[in-house]
């Protein structure tokens, strides 16, 4: 609440608002640039899991093809997005939230689901949104031990309390990379008391290996508290633009639209996403490029004698000291040489960092970096 | 909160959330086509308070130039945006919030200085996000009578309770497009209470006449709690990108960003800022256009014996008939013959349309399909 500070200054805002950390991105090339001093077009960036092959052309000709009606406000209820997303999940267009990148769509769930005091479950190590929106909205955090840096469902489970509305499961999760396979999660789904929303953040669904697919949509029909949430930032590409979905049962998905921004998604964003929904062979080449990139890390990792999370993502994390300061210190190593990579002290990690799989020359550049940083 | 419903049904979402009425946006012109069974190229779309010129071409080819960067995040703290916005205006870069257009930046405020159960301030007729914003986080809404369809801010100060934690003023007012004159507002900051912060939410303040324009910046310097909200959806012609921005002190300013989405606003919405901000040539052809059309329309509004609001926006409010179905009826008249306007009924206006000023051949089209919807 707003009140006289302790110098007779007037505080703004609550104080759950006040305690929020904010989020830390990935740092932009031009900044890692201008910070030490280094040509933009030699610095690898392998920090915001972002999809190395760019964006799609099939979505670059939609956004040009976009551009003369910029000028428009965006379709407020997506109706091309949402109508190809029918098309190609099977689901009626009232069960689609479209968000800004999915971001809001977590954001909308927390907003849309629970009041102030209500409480919120997620786990150990997951990802930093999550504790972010329950701040945002003076919810209480329950966060549950990772097991193995992953998710404990069991042991989420009997963390639900009686005002807990809302449960974060993200699969794979970041920043490590773990998987949760699908009879768990179902197990989980049936457990759950039927008031509790349950958001599965599925933002690297894609990359995920034949034998570890699983069919969330046919949950989302059997169970009206579940809402599957994905992303075009990740393996379609479209980071820059913003977009994501929610799947959801109409009356959940109505709830969402209720505190949903009335043009949350842009229109250059809806028109890509389309183009790239569209586009299964650039999926496929990034799945591809993914599983290379993720060998040729690991493989690297296990000859230098590091420790690694076994990674379902487009990512992983890897550990590059035995000291609370090695990731840091590694870091800054990295970024001298033009390689930015995340350090992930604010998830407790401070050991360790996580790299995006990129481009193979990228990966190169990365490992020969770390060795140097290392010695 | 959750709970079961009359049918033992569980009802998810707090009260207030589920109270919400969606905000009603502009009929898109592709829907307008499917449901009248109208050829897209024949609608004139003058409903949404866009720049009839369109997106500047200087803009279009920034976002030609952003093409290659979309598969990254954008950058999450803005810096070449807030650059341009800090020598355009002589601000701080940290006084600088971007939104995701200014409707992001309204919910910001909201969702950064009022908790559930407080109150906020805004008056009758004013723009629909300011009761939405307030609905959404569970606040009080302190709904302030309209003088003459504007802002009457001596009741609007008396108004203040003391649990309220926010006002919102429009300056020009959306959609009645009333102006309250520099002194009035001035006055009112003063009268104003340190730790009630006051949103001035000047999304057409570039469409001010010479005699109405008023250095608000100045303000924000002298009052912390001013906050000065603005738009790149209107004047600069990039309504479909999504971008608007605050200026206010630091203190304020660091609040908005602990509830900001890191990556609110998109890469191509953040070059093609930077390209529209330098471009005055276009802002002021735009003003021209719009000061000729609001002649144009006030002229045959005059002619037709219609009662209109004199508008400091680019729209028009005009009053279509003496009965509570009037602005419905002549809405549905208008859309049959390919014309978007947008009736105000959710304002409690239900006997006026308001009307973007378009291009001359566009309002000439509005004004013959408003004498055959009339007659």
């Amino acid at each position: 609440m707003a009140e006289q500070g302790k110098q007779g200054r007037v505080v703004f805002g609550p104080d759950y608002v006040r305690a929020i950390s904010p989020y830390i991105a990935g740092k932009p090339i031009s900044e890692v640039a201008r910070e030490f001093g280094l040509d933009e077009a030699g610095i690898v960036k392998l920090a915001s899991n972002e999809n190395p092959l760019g964006m799609p052309a099939s979505a670059q000709r939609a956004v040009a093809d976009a551009v003369a009606e910029l000028g428009r406000y965006p379709d407020s209820n997506g109706f091309a997005l949402k109508a190809a997303l029918s098309a190609r999940f099977g689901v009626p267009e009232d069960w689609l939230t479209l968000g800004n990148g999915s971001n809001d769509i977590l954001e909308l769930a927390a907003h849309a689901l629970v009041e102030p005091g209500q409480s919120i479950v997620y786990a150990e190590y997951s990802f930093a949104v999550y504790a972010l929106a329950t701040q945002e909205i003076g919810a209480r955090a329950i966060e549950v031990s990772a097991r193995d840096y992953g998710h404990d469902l069991d042991a989420m489970a009997a963390a639900i309390a009686p005002d807990t509305r809302l449960v974060f499961i993200a699969n794979p999760n970041n920043p490590t990379g773990t998987f949760v396979p699908a009879a768990q999660i179902e197990a989980f789904l049936q457990r759950v008391p039927a008031h509790v929303v349950v958001v599965l953040d599925e933002a690297y669904n894609e990359y995920l290996d034949a034998d570890q697919q699983y069919d969330s949509l046919a949950w989302v029909r059997r169970y009206p508290n579940l809402l599957v949430s994905r992303t075009f930032s990740k393996a379609y590409g479209l980071a820059g633009l913003r977009v994501g979905y929610a799947v959801a049962q109409p009356e959940l998905t109505d709830l969402l639209n209720r505190v949903r921004q009335p043009f949350n998604v842009n229109s250059v964003a809806q028109a890509a996403a389309v183009a790239a929904l569209g586009d299964s062979e650039f999926l496929r080449r990034s799945a591809e490029l993914n599983r290379a990139g993720k060998a040729q890390l690991t493989e690297a990792f296990d000859r230098l004698g590091l420790e690694y999370v076994p990674s379902s993502g487009n990512f992983v994390l890897v550990r590059v000291g035995d000291d609370d300061g090695a990731g840091a210190r590694v870091n800054v190593a990295l970024l001298k040489q033009g390689v930015i990579v995340r350090p992930v002290g604010n998830y407790k990690l401070p050991r360790w960092l996580r790299v995006t799989i990129g481009l193979s020359e990228e990966n190169a550049a990365f490992i020969a970096a770390l060795e140097r940083a290392l010695a």
